[in-house]
């Protein structure tokens, strides 16, 4: 199996910003010529699948700046550095949502966007959930709520459930409801 | 329902690149106070998830810059300036595979990454496969492969399938498999 590796000839960092860096590399293409790769670093984040006893989503309302609007996404937020990507799911989901949970599982690890950055989601499952109070971060402004499989769907054809993240909780969920015989 | 919006009150590029733009805005918060927020501008992509008759998906084998290794992904590209998602995707599709499709379904279009990019994936599904010559881009290393349901779960366990549209396209042919009594 041939391989395609992109060694770094040079790098310049480009922007150095709050959450996010960028860089440009100037690297080595398979057939020798040279190529410019544009890398965007981020710390990574975390995301919760949260499904209730009586089979409902646990989602958020945020407005995200780059799409100009509010959406709906499963509760998720950015790992703090050296921060255990369980430990940030737990604490992402009492922040957001007030919601603390007995059972928690990994569910996969994925990056976002490989083609153009590095920010990896780990996903997690959560289970056996009870509810506290949210106490959001100072400039997060956040709503949860808990939707049924229908009015998940509602959100999804509205266009307010839109994010990668989201849509492969949904289809896990899918996917448990059909093994339980409820889709 | 009250409203998170965030307006700009200023708008800075501070970096444009060949494929992303990066730009710092500040934005009031609902409290009233102000805040920053970094946004990545992306063009768009599309992303293809092409399972044969013989339920077989259709991966593409290459080294992503961002994670410094080779990954498996569904195939995928960007969008040109003004061009059609579709028509996209059946270029790439055929740029990165050789393959043409019958038939082809728009799936759903989620942002990868709504924290800090604007980039949208247009992911559709492709049927009635026959096989072409693959044509890549130039600067572009690709490795098509088809791949069992059991083969792809093999390279999810070993990490190499590992972004999120291609778990996301893995979950809707489990969903398939589940509906025809195959998994």
């Amino acid at each position: 199996m041939s391989s395609f590796a992109e060694p770094t000839v040079s790098s310049q960092l480009v922007y150095r910003g709050r959450i996010i860096r960028v860089r440009l590399d100037e690297v080595r293409l398979p057939d020798g010529s040279t190529g410019q790769r544009e890398v965007v670093e981020h710390p990574g984040a975390v995301a919760v699948f949260a499904r209730t006893a009586d089979d409902r989503i646990l989602l958020v309302r945020q407005f995200r700046k780059p799409l100009e609007r509010e959406i709906w996404e499963i509760p998720a937020g950015k790992l703090e550095p050296g921060e255990d990507p369980a430990a940030c799911a737990q604490r992402e989901l009492a922040e957001e949502t007030g919601y603390v949970a007995e059972r928690w599982t990994h569910v996969a690890s994925f990056y976002t966007s490989p083609g153009f950055a590095d920010e990896i989601v780990h996903l997690y499952r959560a289970e056996g959930l009870t509810r506290g109070a949210a106490r959001p971060d100072d400039g997060e402004f956040v709503e949860p709520a808990l939707l049924t499989w229908e009015e998940a769907q509602e959100k999804v054809r509205a266009g307010l459930i839109c994010d990668a993240k989201t849509l492969y909780a949904l289809a896990l969920w899918e996917l448990d409801r059909l093994r339980e015989g409820r889709s």
